[in-house]
């Protein structure tokens, strides 16, 4: 049964997240909403029409059959088991749920860098505060998040992998993490990266998984841009101690 | 066998999201930062010791037997089917770690009404730009979220429980939203509840079960208060169009 994946076109956004499990187990979906009438889709499934239960408050939102469900934490630990992505037993599972909402709230906190006081504001109209945000991120916050997940994966065995003895959803998307963070953040990663070399490895050994190699240099495969959430404007590209 | 609790003492914040299912499922659980040398039993949890797998990012931390798990949505996953507050099946309870996690948003927003700019700095640093986000609260993110919870309830049959036929944990963290918004934001909460019915006839009915009753007007349950999410700020407690 094919998955059918719904998120905004033009981004990679959170969907992107969904997207490397997808591409790295070579499962069969559909990305909605980069088909001809995609949007109009979108609008459908968060109205809760066509199927039973709740409805999701915003994209992404993987439907399965007639399964329908949203926040990336949750479709990942939904799909993992299914894509051979996620790690044996059910103890693991929650290990590895613990650690994906972990990134989510780097994420959130990467998102709020450039709307700090409102989602319904441009970013040109709180760029002040963006400012003070994001000094305050990429002094405290960004080597907080590597440094945990540093020590996760020393805590692991050889550290080659976030859980267990192979790769699961948590890993393609701490790959995702330091991809955006050194899009959006370039001179402060420069500088946390060497603090942290099992990310920066993982990060390696992810990129060359052949699926996702395969994916990554496809079409499909959007650029980063300053309508995601890992944006780069030089003003809040900074170092710790920056103001 | 036992649960522990971390969490920070002196607060409800996100802990009590778990508290409520615990009590209301009647389950034996030690409150463990709450005893003697609690703050230091947080600090050995934090740092991982006595324990395989990833170690916490952040309280709330569950302990059961060998298994120690974080985030807030990650230990009710996990509680929810051993306490009796689950909805039945795979797909239900991915349906509720959606509601839970959209809940879990909504709390992130609350906290940042409060800290727009940088949580390393006090909310005194940062008065006139949590002005800002809380008038963006109170107009757009409150009414929406609200809104979305009373749309799954009139989904769900007769709208007595956001998923299924019974009480879940997603429902009494749904009662704790609307406590905590009556705290923090009460003329917002005064004008958008007459608009959301559901919500306000499950936030009494789970107020009336006879555990959580007993639990709500015991010692154990601490009122709100300035070093929690939900905070009384005069100067926050606006109303939509107010800046």
């Amino acid at each position: 049964m094919e998955y059918e994946l719904f998120y905004w076109p033009g981004i990679q956004g959170r969907g992107e997240f969904i997207r490397l499990a997808l591409e790295d187990a070579g499962a069969r979906y559909v990305d909605v909403a980069r088909g001809p009438e995609g949007v109009k889709a979108i609008a459908r499934v968060l109205r809760g029409e066509g199927f039973e239960g709740p409805a999701p408050f915003a994209p992404p939102v993987l439907k399965h059959g007639p399964l329908v469900i949203a926040q990336v934490a949750n479709i990942l630990h939904y799909l993992a088991p299914r894509l051979g992505l996620a790690p044996d037993g059910e103890a693991a599972q929650h290990q590895a749920l613990q650690l994906q909402l972990t990134v989510v709230d780097l994420v959130a906190e990467v998102h709020d860098t450039h709307h700090p006081l409102s989602t319904a504001l441009y970013y040109e109209d709180q760029k002040p505060e963006s400012r003070r945000r994001a000094a305050s991120f990429v002094s405290q916050r960004l080597p907080k998040f590597l440094g945990y997940f540093e020590r996760a994966l020393a805590r692991n065995g050889e550290g080659e992998h976030l859980l267990g003895g192979t790769v699961s959803y948590v890993d393609l998307s701490l790959f995702q993490v330091v991809e955006g963070l050194r899009y959006a953040f370039p001179r402060a990663m420069a500088l946390a990266e060497p603090k942290v070399p099992r990310v920066v490895a993982l990060r390696d050994r992810v990129a060359e998984r052949p699926r996702l190699a395969a994916y990554l240099s496809s079409p499909r495969r959007l650029a980063f841009n300053e309508s995601g959430i890992f944006r780069r404007y030089p003003e809040l590209d900074l170092v710790p101690g920056e103001e």
